[in-house]
């Protein structure tokens, strides 16, 4: 937690903060903080503050901090990633992950490769998903919540939305086959599509094609999905 | 697992393999493989072929296949890391992920912010590390299984050992600090030094400095080991 997000909800008046559970373990048991010492803070969707909260309470009961906004949090990448659902365990890495490179629009879309079984899973619950985007920006010093979206359909995705999603991006789908290599440095916005264990399957690569995506690969290395993705999101940006 | 690894230990004759445990395993249950089918394999720090396995033979006891090897596993990235030890869980996750992508040559190295414990982790035994190297070997179809050699005291490895590794490469240390941002392909040999969560204390940037290392920076945003890594090997390579 390299900075301490607060919400609406932990002001107690304009300036001072009153928090308890995780953040309050956190401080007490990894920072070790006491009273007077400054740390790292920022608002929900808002402005950062590096070193400008300051404690002034901090017991087993509860930290009390008086908080100053000094500037905006980092820049978010111009990119829309679309994710072939992963295996729940493997989705709240990536999760964590893609929030603290500064991903702010995901899309968990459907493959004939995602196992039917993984669009149950608790972990695609509202609040399992916020819980890692929010970790994620802690880690990364960042504010802004990404959206995620669930797509559990693909062919009425791609046929109905995606053509309006791409707008303006440079649309690509990495792909082992694929003939030309990522790209380095787009310059651009992004439309990234990542496939499941194993890869898009031909006819849904084709459908991408036909839509304007160009498929693209890393080499001759295949990567789990959570080490292929900060790998083309370093490439690309 | 994208390529069946091979050892001496598992040839029958000239270019019959024998296979049982968890390689029989993953082919009945996850490759779903029959007598027939074609499989990538790859011998143990030698040749690779793609789709030259014959299964001859398949059942819950054994996997019998005829072997070819007709190609070189990919090239190595030319890199030497030196890894903080991170915690035991995330140390097998970032093994796997560095051995996929090609690193040969890891040092897990000490620091201050390293906890103690770390040290006598089962994680660090021989085997187990070996297991994660191999199944980022089987992940990216390669065969050559890297080094890794435990530092556990930082001074005597800077002083004694580092000047000798670090000759004829880029020795760079990756530190939030940092004024300088992280290279874009190196074009050249590098020895990397990534701190722990925390980071290296100053003292420790000072020695790895006049050892000759240049500190870099990977932008605002610090990220966690398990991605910084793959966010700066794809930055340099």
């Amino acid at each position: 937690m390299n900075l301490i997000l607060l919400f609406q909800d932990d002001f107690k008046d304009r300036k001072r903060v009153c928090l308890q559970g995780r953040r309050l373990e956190h401080v007490l048991n990894v920072h070790r903080a006491s009273a007077g010492d400054k740390l790292c803070v920022g608002l929900l969707n808002g402005r950062i503050g590096i070193g400008t909260g300051t404690v002034t309470r901090l017991d087993n009961q509860m930290l009390e901090m008086d908080v100053a906004f000094d500037r905006d949090p980092p820049a978010p990448l111009e990119l829309t990633l679309m994710l072939a659902l992963p295996r729940p365990i493997v989705l709240k890495r990536v999760l964590l992950s893609i929030s603290s490179m500064g991903v702010k629009r995901i899309f968990l879309i459907n493959s004939r490769r995602v196992e039917k079984s993984y669009w149950n899973s608790p972990a695609l619950e509202e609040e399992k998903i916020r819980e890692q985007l929010v970790l994620g920006l802690e880690q990364a010093r960042d504010t802004v919540l990404p959206d995620v979206w669930l797509r559990p359909k693909f062919k009425p995705f791609v046929e109905d939305e995606l053509p309006g999603l791409i707008k303006g991006t440079m649309p690509i789908v990495a792909h082992p086959d694929a003939i030309e290599p990522c790209p380095r440095h787009a310059g651009c916005a992004v439309t990234l599509a990542i496939g499941p264990e194993g890869g898009f399957i031909p006819y849904e690569v084709e459908m991408l094609e036909a839509c304007g995506f160009k498929a693209v690969h890393l080499g001759e290395r295949i990567l789990r999905v959570e080490t292929a993705v900060p790998v083309l999101l370093s490439r690309l940006f």
